[in-house]
């Protein structure tokens, strides 16, 4: 007895995570480690969110509603308008970050043995959710050849099956940058439509997009209105990834009532991160350009200075603030391992996270790599000549 | 298709929020109502925690380690020597809210079919965790007449089959506010020392016992150091519930490993609840203490009376700030409904929760209600006027 649950056992580990004891062990030696593996902004959160809790007059930190405060989600409409998303205050449930969106959305709609399809590379956590609902990832792969653009939907339908109950999709892409055409949404529309299934679509990135490409919400598709289940968070609009503020939006009555009894079983979404978020939705235009602006030039030098390192390929990333190289070495699980324990170029050294962890397929990614530019060009600068200098030096010791 | 899942049809709703609609429209017509229904402490949050947020000096609320902060995480072990408990920094791992302390601990360790027992009444939620995990709880009854002490262990040994992996236990108890002896602590510890079961410890409640007999935590047992998993949490004790600090602490390796997993798909606990959990920990002892008398002289204040009322028994709760009181009334569900939708007095009405809510048999329970004492005296003394006079309208119109 005494064991531990069979869900337990099968989450995965991230391998992101394996790697942070040897960059503690790095730092601990006195080296400087550029963080390129995960998505921490380093931009400075807005002002005026700030300020909210700066000057709070509350003499009781009390329960907030279970599905959030109604001003925080009336504002939360106006902001959807932007995008010609049209949702009222009862179809946004607050949630505690993003991931709580994915798990409640994941319990209330999917039963143990259920399956869900996803292209991949692949956001891990998401499969850490399906595992702990019991359902499975089926994945379909879109290839750094052709820009992770969305594999042909026939790969997508040849997987459905009687217990196929959904579609998830991140969009702007978490690990890759893609950003999803009109005309692919309009083949993931159709094949929901036709088989009746959900669409979970991940969105949280939709403020970063450099392409003259239009944003295409899964909420702007027509006719599946009831399907779609959209999961968001202000973490990385505003860079405020701590205060765990997310939300659940759905138009779908039945998949709300379902996740308010998890909301209520779980009380409240954070009080304080609802009072930045909310004052976070009045920040200036001028904030979001400095912001788009700063991604824009990072994103625009890390791809091009990546494509002049010999070997390297990075595709043009279309949105977020993510890409996905591929690096000359045979398995970066190993090349990233061996950046913390045995590399360093003047007192200095990068993390990047192993592309391995982002495939559900062990043989594919092997030799790619996620680069999250989230670091100021200078850093950047330092960590791309970081990487070539570890790659020369990686080939010529260990091939 | 496009079914909820079964779990979300089976999650019940809370006998209380069915009310919740009745007081608002109770409210909207103009009438005071008495929230007894709810553990939301009307006492202020420590300032020192207050101002740990006014005073925040960070430019970017980012992401905390997945564990919580360390430096929180060493003054907690500081915070539990105090009460005998040992445990290091490596022990504990801050959850959101004392809720994901429970759902997590039910994942890592109870697979879809396991079972667990609890004594009934019981926190309502607990059953929600559980069948989010797809496992189910068996009850034991505990009775009023008793003063809800624990039942005869052989009443639990009876349930234990193979599906058993855990006892549940609340101390002191939500909703009935007993306590267990150290007797009754060392049954518990047998049984599960016997079947080698895991012990769910619920201790939110501990600084608020109003007896002599001594706090027995499930850490102060011996020889069931690996079973015993603490859940707690800072929202009663410094009237923090919005800001959902919880932890999960355990000497179980193998589960605080699992538990970690879960933990890094959420990526983090809240930031800023963190910061002022943390700070709260620096609370003077005066403030605790005039927390404590507070309740103490509500408590004595709301059992004398409520004993006063004809018809009415409360036995005297030892701990938090709930008791459960028996009403001369048959259905307290609709007795309750009618206090919210058809009673007033001086347009004032008050909103219990049926017990109801908290057994999972239905048969009991029908008579009694929870009243939680977290209001002013002049309010719980308006309140007990109240629920006298619906009492005796209710009683000479309905029966």
């Amino acid at each position: 007895m005494l064991e531990i649950s069979r869900r337990g056992r099968v989450v995965p580990s991230s391998s992101i995570r394996k790697l942070v004891p040897l960059s503690d062990h790095a730092k601990s030696k006195g080296l400087k480690v550029y963080h390129l593996n995960i998505g921490q902004p380093d931009i400075p959160t807005p002002e005026i969110g700030l300020k909210a809790i700066h000057h709070l007059d509350r003499k009781i930190l009390e329960y907030s509603p279970s599905d959030g405060f109604f001003s925080y989600r009336k504002k939360l409409t106006t902001y959807y308008a932007k995008f010609d998303i049209n949702v009222n205050t009862e179809d946004i449930i607050i949630t505690t970050g993003g991931s709580e969106a994915v798990l409640f959305a994941f319990m209330a709609c999917l039963n143990p043995g259920d399956e869900i399809i996803v292209s991949e590379p692949v956001y891990a956590n998401y499969i850490a959710f399906a595992i702990l609902t019991g359902a499975t990832i089926r994945t379909v792969s879109s290839t750094i050849e052709k820009g992770f653009a969305l594999p042909p939907i026939e790969k997508f339908e040849v997987l459905i099956n009687k217990k196929t109950k959904g579609i998830l999709i991140c969009n702007p892409n978490n690990p890759t940058g893609y950003l999803y055409s009109k005309i692919e949404m309009n083949k993931i529309c159709n094949l929901v439509k036709r088989y009746n299934l959900y669409l979970f679509s991940d969105e949280v990135y939709r403020e970063f997009i450099y392409t003259n490409s239009p944003y295409i919400s899964a909420m702007h598709l027509t006719g599946i209105e009831e399907n779609v289940i959209l999961i968001d968070s202000v973490s990385k609009r505003y860079s405020e990834c701590g205060i765990r503020e997310g939300m659940l939006i759905t138009k779908n009555k039945e998949v709300r009532k379902t996740v308010m009894k998890f909301c209520q079983a779980r009380l409240s979404p954070p009080l304080l991160g609802q009072i930045v978020a909310e004052a976070s939705l009045e920040v200036s235009e001028e904030y979001m350009k400095n912001v788009y602006n700063e991604y824009l030039e990072r994103r625009n030098f890390i791809v091009n200075t990546l494509n002049q390192i010999p070997g390297v390929y990075s595709p043009t990333p279309m949105g977020a603030f993510y890409t996905i190289a591929r690096l000359p070495v045979n398995d970066t699980d190993k090349f990233c391992e061996w950046c913390l324990s045995d590399f360093e170029y003047n007192g200095q050294t990068i993390f990047m996270a192993p592309a391995s962890g982002f495939y559900t397929n062990p043989t594919l990614g092997k030799n790619e790599v996620r680069i999250a530019y989230v670091l100021k060009k200078e850093e950047l600068q330092n960590a791309m000549l970081i990487l070539e200098k570890a790659l020369k030096k990686y080939n010529n010791t260990n091939n």
